[in-house]
């Protein structure tokens, strides 16, 4: 269920941001324990002056290279899962892509069970998760 | 107040996509009973790859045509009429624009009507809803 | 934290949008007493079919300048504090780059403070905010 959406500054391949993103399914997969092939995504490139961030804030470093993660997703977890999560998620994207670990910046927006439809018209986790 | 986000591949024509927007208004004001006029949107193609997506999570069998709706709006509406708001909208998309009941993923984002202000830095639900 | 979306019909300049956003933080700072530096934006210009709104709703006379703000914030703040906020951000707009007070359209959307990461895989709120 999660929509994510995944903004950054132009000039990547796609081959760079389709791995950005397949990092993120599979993350939230293995520690958030979303369901397998619940992958929804928006990815979009930006202009330089289209992603405007401080360089500094909290005292960590930035470079254009920063990624914005907003994902919405099931109500829920608690705040260790979340920051396991940020963990593992920052520690692939260095590992698999070579994201410098400034760079991975992440908001959750959560939401109850009755606000997604998958298709169909219906609300398939009403009816299919108690 | 919804605001209304519509993601989508690129190469419908601004037709389809007004059509598109137009259903999601109308429906809002039918089964959730938006006031009239209340249209806000963001319509946004993106090249393929920047929208992937589970072509079969659930079951459900998606295409390229498959059409992104996330839509922030008052909280407050129970889940069977969120349930109805996306059978009518599925259905009328259907009928009207021949998108394929698979291809639309909606989620709702519900914010409190202190959140939203319509133009001339007024918080208009506060003072005008009770 | 907050992570600010602005968008806005095709044809304006870049510094022009580079003062809006700017605008926008430094009135979350003022305001909302967002911490300084706090200054993460996308901001997306759309051919003008894509961003279709009501010219009328709630008897505001929208123009094609008609800005959208969608704030995503820490929760917590008052009515009156959002009140305020939508008052000081649209007489800035208004003062700073004349935009029309009618063209503004701000959303809120709150989340927790443990939905945050600003970089290195950690939810420095969680940790650093009591």
């Amino acid at each position: 269920m999660p929509l994510v959406r995944i903004d950054l500054i132009e000039g990547t391949s796609e081959a760079y941001r389709t791995k950005v993103g397949e990092i993120v399914y599979q993350t939230l997969v293995d520690v958030l324990k979303v369901p397998e092939h619940d992958h929804f995504h928006v990815i979009t490139e930006h202009p330089k002056g289209g992603l405007p961030f401080d360089r500094n804030y909290l005292g960590i470093h930035r470079s254009d290279a920063c990624i914005f993660f907003q994902i919405t997703l099931l109500s829920g977890r608690s705040v260790e899962l979340k920051q396991s999560f940020y963990k593992t998620l920052v520690d692939r994207l260095h590992e698999e892509v070579k994201l410098r670990k400034e760079d991975a910046f992440i908001n959750l927006v959560e939401v109850p069970k009755e606000n997604w439809s998958f298709g169909n018209g219906e609300a398939q986790y009403v009816t299919t998760v108690s």
